[in-house]
């Protein structure tokens, strides 16, 4: 094929073009075809017999089939990284990074799956439809607000796990940096002030999440300021968030909520000035996740801050959602489970916490994505936790 | 996971059941994972590039996604074998196995996607929708007469292949014997008096892909008998059948459209007795494809027929359409084709017929599934047609 000159970013030669050359995934059989024997085994007329007891008993799928141990990455390509609505074709090349990373850390075989976009019922229909090829589903880059009740409807129709990765990785590991930030700051998580700019995908788990774990005094922001019941221009999830954030009605812009906060949690790509950083309470935490420029540089954070995690490799306190997808979706496998229910993302945030253990400073609160203990941890606890709050099968 | 004694045919230490156990298909990343260098590649933040690129250019899609090798296996399980509507868990068996071969014989990496079932719209939909995961689509087992709207209009939509192997695959297959067969008959195809028996989907493609290669005289019959233009209970597909075959205007049950027949392919799953068969021009040629009961028993249709054709692996002439989609789709993705066009079937038929060449016996009109030539010489074959149909892209 021809270079196409004319599109950014493009050059065949550099390092990022080479190593997708061809894409990054295959597929293979894992029982061997040598003969008409073995043709007559995996295929006619030796697999109807496995046909026929799966059309009995479907729960056999889970066994005679490699459903068992698929996930399904999804993605309508609305909002990519932080490149915004690229379409489905846009899309591919994360959705075949993240069936590589379920690979090598959780030995997960992952497809991707891209989708014309539509609306939420259209989408939700689709996926549901062709959910009978996969043992489970990780939402992926889908814009929100649709991303919300996308998932919801996908949880309520299938029997299956559903996980908008988007969402629940990244508020696992924020909870668990957290987790650990307060243990060595030694600051109980129930008193910490916590203010989270950004109340898209990510912004909305994190809350929902840090609340289950008990924090108590959350405030969001989104570009116009702090979410409060005396807004006039909120709806739905923001009207929800509204009603249950922001215990000392608190309002204003960003500033007026950061004064005297104990934790900033990032998620919005927007930047904070120097002197609103400065303006937390001391000894605070400051998660800045946009990617690739942090809200505040790290360097500027750490003046002020006793804990800073970014979601860069090259500082301190790496967020990286490949700490949490993969265990998850391992030890929901393994359990069988049903969904993945909020105590199982509990504990895949506490195993992910536990794992820093002895070696916890205010410069590792959070343990390295090539550590190679995180997916069995993180898949452990959480198996665990699917068979307490009942949702596994086995 | 416990047995489940009251399911037919389970026994989970019989070599089928065994040889399933944990299902056929994995994924593997075809590119190094080894640290925080490659992972800044194959994913954040190296993978934005590729997909600003694709984004732009939606045809490096083809060049820098995994898409350009992959073929989707689709089924809504309403047809399974023989087995008829076992629905979408039952159907995934077949499908792993179907992508079992595409890999074994043509390198392809093929995954299952199995959904559940619908009308003609909301399948065409559904497929529609993630159609941009795919460098092509193969339908698989899907139910007569939906399978003929929903591929019509997937082909319309949709710039990658699209092919029902049920119908086209059989047809390429059972062409490619025939050509052999009059060779060595020493009988021009033109010439041959054909009887269809079954009027579904491999029927109707058959009957299609015999007259395109010059046979005048098909008679297809039913379950009710004869098709013709003097039924009075035919609509759809039939009615067309009716008005572009059977040129003699021949009516009655098939015992009299096979008095004096040339060629009889059954594709019913019906049983023909021999009187039948007996009364058919001497020195003809029996296809009878039913499996795992062809129409009539070769040895039975050998007393009367030059050639005999099964399904059987156990008897000469095994019409199987292994033979015929590994190599059409590797041809089509060799050539970029946007389609799969009737040349490019008469292309494939024609290569596999040619690779019998000075072997050519009354018992060797089609090679055998484990001739290693077949996939490429059917791509070659096809990927030519490609380009000589206008629907290529390289």
């Amino acid at each position: 094929m021809a270079a196409s000159p004319h599109v950014p970013f493009f050059d065949p030669e550099s390092p990022v073009f080479r190593a997708h050359e061809g894409g990054k995934l295959g597929v293979h059989a894992t029982k061997p075809l040598e003969g008409r024997e073995d043709l007559a085994l995996l295929y006619t007329p030796g697999v109807a017999e496995v046909s026929l007891a799966i059309a009995a008993d479907p729960a056999l799928s889970m066994r005679y089939t490699a459903r068992r141990n698929t996930v399904a990455v999804i993605s309508d390509g609305t909002a990519v990284l932080g490149l915004g609505d690229i379409g489905p074709l846009g899309a591919m090349p994360v959705m075949e990074g993240k069936a590589v990373l379920f690979k090598h850390f959780a030995g997960i075989d992952a497809v991707p799956v891209v989708m014309e976009t539509g609306t939420v019922d259209e989408l939700v229909e689709a996926i549901a439809r062709i959910a009978p090829s996969y043992g489970g589903i990780n939402l992926e880059d889908i814009s929100a607000p649709r991303c919300f009740d996308i998932e919801e409807q996908l949880k309520e129709r299938l029997d299956i796990p559903v996980f908008h990765d988007d969402q629940h990785g990244t508020a696992i590991v924020v909870l668990a940096g957290l987790l650990n930030a307060a243990k060595v700051l030694r600051r109980q998580v129930p008193d910490l002030r916590v203010v989270v700019s950004g109340a898209g995908a990510a912004g909305v788990a994190v809350t929902r999440l840090l609340q289950r774990a008990g924090v108590r005094d959350v405030v969001v922001c989104d570009s116009r300021g702090i979410i409060s019941v005396e807004r006039q221009d909120l709806t739905g999830h923001k009207s929800r968030l509204a009603a249950s954030t922001n215990p000392r009605a608190v309002h204003g812009p960003l500033r007026a909520a950061l004064e005297g906060a104990d934790v900033f949690v990032g998620v919005s790509g927007g930047q904070v000035p120097e002197d609103e950083i400065a303006s937390m309470a001391p000894r605070g935490m400051v998660f800045a996740l946009a990617n690739p420029t942090p809200e505040v540089h790290p360097d500027v954070a750490r003046r002020h801050a006793a804990v800073v995690a970014t979601g860069r490799s090259d500082f301190p306190n790496q967020i990286n959602n490949v700490l949490a997808f993969p265990g998850i979706f391992r030890g929901a496998f393994d359990a069988r489970a049903r969904s993945i229910t909020e105590a199982m993302k509990l504990a895949a945030a506490g195993a992910l916490a536990d794992l820093v253990a002895d070696d916890l400073t205010e410069e590792l609160v959070i343990p390295s994505p090539f550590d190679e203990r995180v997916g069995p941890a993180v898949a452990a606890a959480v198996a665990d936790a699917a068979r307490r709050d009942g949702v596994a099968r086995t």
